[in-house]
């Protein structure tokens, strides 16, 4: 176990955030990026495996991101002190080499699943059992994936929000994938248990949402669709979205031109968030060009059209306690509001752990 | 009455500010601006009507300048929530329609008056009597009178200080509006009641103020010179100054070559200002292309010779508290000290004010 | 005696810090800097002699040098107060002209010495004879020396650590003053009393160091070097190095192809710093091209390689606390942990030598 200790964090620590895409990792960088406020150095080892420890030796604080690689060392650029992939240093070139006990860079349990780099930065061991399952993603051709990300100049809580509140799209995107103003009147299916809020719309559209439409038979035609999102903590939500002109199909991924897409938000401060998106499609699945083009499309409607909205709102807030600003809530925010209040149970039961556990350890 | 309650706001509340110039804000318009620490939405209803409400909505806290005019009404960009004029949600698109009973944004009093549009932030009720009254702005042709704006990033009691002791212009100012340094060794008459301040400074000068000279007889000749000012609270300045050559002359307005001026200021915080400038003149009144000329000009003193020093003392101080810093004051002082002090009583007395009504609501 | 008290300044204050470069200020200019958070104004006299007092008009804090020069004296662009050297008000132009008692700006003991300006700025008495002594800068053709000057985003305390471990240029230096990975293994000799910290570095490399290569009789093959380094507070390092081919000759600035250098650091904040440099040589004495050169070489080093891992770590620590980060030390570090905890020693004796007199002051 770690002996830094974080009781007072903002964020859940014991659970796994997405550090990068896989994509974002080359064979020989060394990458590296600040998450939940700590700097973190990532990188594959020769075999490919991806690592991460913190981004700073015990030295004199440089960031080892500064330094070089010797195979799967590294090594700080200011005085030479070389670390593995564990953070245990190896080698000390000074004076008679002898290398210090407290030569040691805190390593983060680093995993690999379905193109993301999933890390645990809680003091509790890491529980692989819980590493999110996205497999969907990667199961069909190369070429029905893509992934992206983006940083944001706002609190993480504000992008699921926005996720869990889907009738802002009928506001806030243009045309590719607009819903006609029929979203925002519906109220959708929520639940919710005590790891996860689900989410479920249903309307009919016409043409069908512009993503889908060159893929039914009648492109103008009216077409039914689905949205089914999943929140699970600690910023994972899940969304399947689909559009059918097929009276009998059902109104799932199976049954509908549809794709499976995953936004997953981390923070790097209260006030500075990675978002990463990934998204899979059942259709037209081995067209690399189109492949490029649609994520290429989905980040630009982010950015262009959700990223600056999130920034101002968070600008205006000035804090990251939104209820005390007494929001005025409606129906479409039942779900984004349970997805807070979860987090918030989850964080304070994670505080109170820590602090139950800190008080035996000091009777001890 | 509004619930939202400044009894420690650094500034008077229960007045009338400059929210904009009327040339700022045009017909189609969601001007926004922050006044007071309060971000601020403007526009015209379609009969020209300037309304004001807070720039914030009060679901998810979006500011409504990012949305769209629907009549008189204004739709939130994010959600689509609709607002009338007065700040009443009058329309929710979500679920069953109905409208929640806080859906509602705050309005301000605002009047149009003399080429500015005046704001009512405080909450106590707005006295339309007590509209500054510059009527004088508007009494001759359209092309008579100019208007500028200026931000600054500086405490705008900085901003009265300067205009209150015009022994600067001897020293700041370049040709155009030069005193020749005939004004600093006077000391201007002096007097104040309980609402204002106001100086007098007379002097000979020769050639007379390059903005005056050439409709005098003797353009290179000495002339007698005024100026009159007078604050009134918040941060109104009405600058009078004119030149004549004819000993007979009253020295006014009405007997010489003359101009008359507001400058305003409205803090946007306490470090950050909006400067507005509103000049008349009595001669060469209908010419357009030479008063589009004389506001650029005094446009580009203001910005190019106060802005400057302003800020740099802004940045030095360090604090807004003048007194704190024990400066060295002189007979030149007597002006701006008597503002400072006039203005920080009524602060004072309206914070009171504040918290006997707090008390007697509480005991009741 | 000065009225302003600094008891709990973050700096020591009763001593000499380079405030500028003497081919920083001009004849003419009134030049500027902000010194352990004091903004100063230094110009030279007529005569040539250079003075420095407070940027800062005790009127209206505009900073006076934005104002101009009257021979020897400086006049505030905003009110035209004027200053003479010493910071004596001697004109008031505004109305019956008298001076204000109060009407002093502070002024520093300011000394040129060896291509600097020396100023003192705490309470004490200057005392002159403290003044550092680096005459051997100036001891020789004005084509041997050359001064350079960076500001640098960090702690003034890092750029010491950085001079005082010189095993850093094994690993952060590139050819032009590597050591060829010969320093790393060596404990330097260290040794310290009550005011300062020296270094002893002895070793071999090949070819020697190129600033030194091309003037041994043998450029490509191996030589003999030293590094002596002296620190004295408040922030000198004073580094002699050289190189020698020859078996008998003794090992330091006289007995090799050397340099004399000063690097000097005076906090401008706690989180900025000046850093100022000056280096001469024993060889190519009257060559002003290579002098000029090899001085752009020399800070273009500093700036390239140092200052971006100091300003990399001052940004990772986020504190000026060093110890307090429990940094794992090694023997290259006993150097610069040696200075650190003489200056804190120091900085805390005055100190408490300042609330002695404070208390003796109440009392009496």
């Amino acid at each position: 176990m770690n002996t830094e200790r974080q009781n007072h964090s903002p964020y859940l620590m014991n659970t796994w955030y997405v550090a990068a895409l896989s994509q974002e990792v080359d064979a020989e960088q060394l990458f590296h990026r600040t998450l939940l406020d700590t700097p973190v150095l990532i990188y594959r080892k020769q075999d490919g495996t991806p690592v991460a420890i913190h981004d700073r030796c015990p030295h004199r604080f440089a960031p080892l991101h500064m330094g070089w690689r010797e195979g799967d060392e590294v090594v700080c650029l200011y005085h030479a002190l070389r670390f593995d992939c564990a953070g245990k240093c190896t080698h000390n070139p000074h004076g008679n080499g002898m290398i210090p006990k407290a030569a040691q860079v805190r390593s983060f349990p680093l995993a690999e699943c379905d193109g993301f780099l999933w890390i645990w930065m809680g003091d509790a061991p890491a529980d692989y059992e819980r590493i999110p399952d996205h497999g969907e993603l990667v199961s069909g051709h190369p070429d029905s994936v893509g992934y992206t990300y983006m940083p944001v100049n706002g609190n993480y809580q504000l992008i699921t929000d926005n996720v869990m509140d889907l009738s802002h799209i009928d506001h806030v995107h243009g045309e590719i994938i607009t819903t006609r103003g029929q979203l925002t009147p519906l109220v959708p299916k929520v639940s919710d248990d005590s790891h996860s809020v689900t989410a479920r719309w249903e309307w009919q559209q016409a043409p069908a949402m512009l993503i889908f439409n060159q893929f039914l038979p009648d492109p103008e035609g009216e077409a039914r669709h689905f949205f089914d999102i999943t929140w699970t903590p600690p910023g994972n939500i899940q969304l399947s979205v689909g559009a059918t002109q097929d009276p009998e199909a059902s109104l799932d991924l199976d049954g509908c031109i549809a794709q499976y897409d995953l936004h997953t938000v981390t923070p790097e401060s209260v006030d500075r968030t990675h978002y990463f998106f990934a998204t899979r499609r059942n259709h037209r699945e081995e067209d690399a060009e189109y492949n490029e083009q649609k994520i290429k499309a989905m980040h630009a409607a982010f950015e262009d059209e959700d990223v600056p909205i999130i920034e101002a709102v968070h600008a205006e807030m000035k804090t990251t306690d939104f209820f005390s600003l007494k929001p005025v809530l409606m129906s479409n925010d039942i779900a984004p509001v349970k997805v807070r209040k979860l987090l918030t149970r989850l964080i304070e039961a994670e505080r109170q752990a820590a602090e139950k556990s800190d008080t035996l350890i000091a009777a001890s």
